[in-house]
């Protein structure tokens, strides 16, 4: 870091409209010079999914006076790969994506386009933190999760962040009770689709499907987020599994 | 298990007309019954990526005579959670993804449509794996990436998968030359996007980028790859790093 103050990119998957945002750029502007990369239309459930086959675009756009903020017609991950590219006059020192409207926790991090935001600022080396609030409403109150966004960005801001490594942050709706590192939940959606017709007769699925905790252990993030409190959960990139890769033989193969 | 004949789900995210699918149905034929449920067009980059806002069409295709394919206009991830919830007479024993017509080593995991397939079956609780090979071409030579999906199947069908884990499998083009267990490596994409001008003056952006290898370690995917042997690396979906987790407490917060 310069003696400039911290350039913090932030991003998201509701798009760059959305206020869950606006939110947590308004917390990042405490801590340094804010810019907005975020896709210019919806995106949730798009997980780590990149644009390889079509050209990006991206647009200076007025969302709040304070902050340069740049719609792109991608994807979560596009925008953080973009501006780490192509967009940003300096190197940012911390990439934040949210506030996502709706949690991040349990299985449901691994369709999330928020939490693959700030993956892909972690592969390319940036403290990256996502932050997510259990109110889908668009007007929710994410007054708890600037909270946690706040004393997450703090610790991270002192203590640096092992490189592979991001945090992913959830808060419960309203104000702020408190916050625990946890794990992510083992979890799944079942019974997935309702079975429907089109008006000219023909089938179609819609996805539905009941949230199902796999999860006994009490710092799980649903169960932490349940009690009230905020989560965060350190999670990397790395998907080996070293417990099984010590146990396996070549020759078993 | 029943007395039946195990009943194996092939799915991908180059598109149900790839060759690449064909020839694991091949080696899936080999072990049990197949059903082929993959996108009706390419997928590739999608990640993990889920429709939940639209509706999805699964239409019956011949692809060859003696498997039942469906084509979904879905994403790889989209194609598992149909079967599983809607398409299938009974449950798979075993879920395929690919082969991709490219790897899925390294990095590339997480961009991947055909790991994040086999991965949602892990999710749902079925014994997955995922298949690459290293040629890009629409008709490469699959032979040594059969072998190796042969391998691993027959390791699957008598050993099991612990409940979490989804093994990816890599392999060169061409003939076996052998197959070693292996850990994801550490790797990224450096200097991302062409910058280019539209016939009419405006910018756009194209992915490009070049591929950063930042691994030393003799077992990682990549290394072994380029040895000429396949790979096959146990991965989990929970990204928790309990590393870090042990090491941090509530108070830094």
């Amino acid at each position: 870091m310069s003696d400039k103050k911290p350039l913090i990119l932030v991003c998201n998957d509701d798009g760059i409209y959305s206020n869950g945002i606006k939110a947590l750029a308004q917390v990042a502007a405490e801590f340094g010079d804010v810019v907005i990369v975020a896709p210019d239309r919806e995106q949730s459930a798009v997980g780590h999914s990149i644009t390889i086959s079509a050209p990006l675009r991206a647009n200076e756009i007025i969302i709040a006076k304070k902050y340069r903020g740049i719609a792109v017609n991608g994807t979560p991950a596009d925008c953080v790969k973009l501006a780490h590219g192509n967009l940003l006059d300096r190197k940012p020192d911390l990439i934040l994506s949210g506030i996502n409207h709706g949690s991040n926790a349990g299985i449901n991090i691994l369709y999330s386009g928020t939490v693959s935001a700030a993956t892909e600022g972690t592969i390319l080396g940036y403290p990256s933190i996502a932050v997510s609030c259990t109110d889908f409403a668009e007007d929710a109150d994410h007054s708890g999760a600037q909270e946690a966004a706040r004393r997450v960005i703090k610790y991270v801001l002192k203590n640096g962040l092992k490189r592979g490594v991001t945090l992913n942050v959830n808060a419960p709706k309203g104000e702020f009770k408190g916050i625990e590192w946890s794990r992510m939940a083992d979890s799944r959606y079942v019974e997935e689709y309702e079975d429907r017709v089109d008006p000219f007769n023909r089938a179609y699925y819609w996805l539905t499907g009941k949230f199902e905790l796999l999860d006994e252990n009490e710092d799980a993030d649903i169960k932490v987020l349940s009690k009230g409190k905020a989560t965060v959960t350190p999670i990397q990139y790395d998907l080996t599994d070293y417990t099984l890769l010590d146990e396996v033989d070549d020759d078993d193969l």
